[in-house]
């Protein structure tokens, strides 16, 4: 396989074998790109530091550094003053982003993100962890039946490189009418809902909370967490949900919608925001 | 929802509003288990350092924590002496589980793994590290275009928990003739491949040069890495591999075979171990 000049785009060309029932042929496919991404941060009087590194699709980075850092509880949603890529010799470093904060950034809880050293962790204490940084949501908006069924199509025809590579996972965010307000893609689900809340941290419309938020893929604790945080009161997958992803909805307000195919879908939690005669 | 006793297996029943085209009702669902799982190690004189903690599903804990440190490079994979739960006040904590080594384990290197700082992090120097710890396979079996094609229903006829969740990522391990030798599951893609490597650690069957691979989702770099690293020599999947899994696969001799469905697949890498004609 060559890798061609769009590698710093989200797919890039490939040579490969394709097999078929009728016989095999040397051709072009496109892959989804993936690359490490490493993010620091570090407020006006701190040196940054490393604070995780992600396998993640290049293109809106910056997004994914403050999404990231803001539902992991680092940063809040109104600190990011600067965000830029490391400069090594003059040269922009592409994998590398830092976030400047106008508060300092509380180092000792960046080292927690990655290694806990308490002996109790179960799920009842990771839940404990989210609601520290996150009260659970206030009622919030109601969604048809008929608009929740509509998503999937909706989303997938805003992936773009979903339909050359079949390589990523997508995270729309829609209004409860059903409006699309932005899609964004990853090869890592987590990524893809990180990207969409950095835009919006950035684009100062947190919290999310007239939002409904569909994910290609299923739901894992993990996301939920994420979308509790930015405040998204609907979370609907293509797929299952987890256990875990369903406590946590129930804990912080959150409705859980999964399965969600051919005018069909599941209610996990909190059912009274989807009206099933709409 | 409520979780019932079942929390500790795969799978767990959950109360849901099923919404269909021709109405809604409450019923019974099964929901794959997801919970925290913190992995510790440490060699004879050592106190265990906290190493990582995975979102799993609970099921072949000590398999996953072997399997993962074993393919992370923090253990050799005849170095594990003892595996353990946590105990808090005489009680088991499932949720904690401790390796012991007979080498003394690199805490420096597991710091490493946590977090890199060095700046010029890329895709190279991601494959580098690797490298270190792996070097290219050897030249391995041939697989039969057919044994290729009957992997996912193989597979899928041995996913015992994805047929009643819809939740759980699978990964098997098949010998060249087809026969399968193993199938794990859990929510974690990667944490299904460590499974499968880490039993085959606890049963002293390393390398696994005879081996096929097959994982029901997408092959990302790490679930390459983890391959090559078990001396894995093919790798299939379901859905797209990325551009780093690809690069990594070709110098690590690893062959990646992705989309296969159908009777069809493409060959990413390595294509002299795939006869097209049989």
């Amino acid at each position: 396989m060559t890798i061609g000049e769009e590698v710093r785009r989200g797919s890039a060309r490939a040579q490969v074998v394709a097999v078929r029932p009728e016989g095999s042929a040397t051709r072009t496919d496109q892959l989804a790109t993936e690359e490490p991404m490493e993010i620091r941060a570090g407020g006006a009087r701190q040196d940054p530091v490393p604070v995780a590194v992600t396998m993640r699709t290049p293109g809106n980075d910056f997004e994914l550094a403050a999404g990231f850092l803001f539902t992991e509880g680092l940063v809040g949603p109104a600190d990011v003053d600067r965000i830029s890529y490391c400069e090594v010799d003059g040269d922009q470093e592409f994998n590398v982003v830092t976030v400047r904060t106008r508060s300092d950034v509380d180092v000792s809880r960046a080292r927690r993100f990655y290694a806990t050293s308490s002996c109790g962790i179960c799920g009842k204490a990771s839940l404990d962890q989210v609601e520290v940084r996150c009260a659970p949501l206030g009622p919030g908006p109601v969604v048809a039946r008929s608009v929740i069924s509509s998503l999937p199509d909706a989303l997938a025809e805003r992936q773009r490189v979903f339909a050359t590579t079949g390589g990523l996972h997508a995270a729309g965010l829609f209004h409860p009418s059903g409006e699309l307000k932005a899609v964004r893609e990853d090869v890592g689900r987590h990524n893809a809902v990180d990207k969409l809340i950095g835009a919006a941290m950035l684009g100062r419309t947190l919290p999310l909370s007239d939002s409904v938020l569909m994910v290609s893929g299923r739901v894992s604790f993990e996301i939920l967490q994420k979308a509790a945080v930015a405040g998204i009161p609907i979370v609907c997958a293509v797929s299952a949900p987890s256990t875990l992803a369903v406590s946590a909805g129930e804990r912080l307000g959150v409705t859980v919608v999964g399965f969600v195919r051919n005018g069909s879908f599941n209610v996990y939690s909190h059912a009274e925001r989807v009206d099933v005669d709409a």
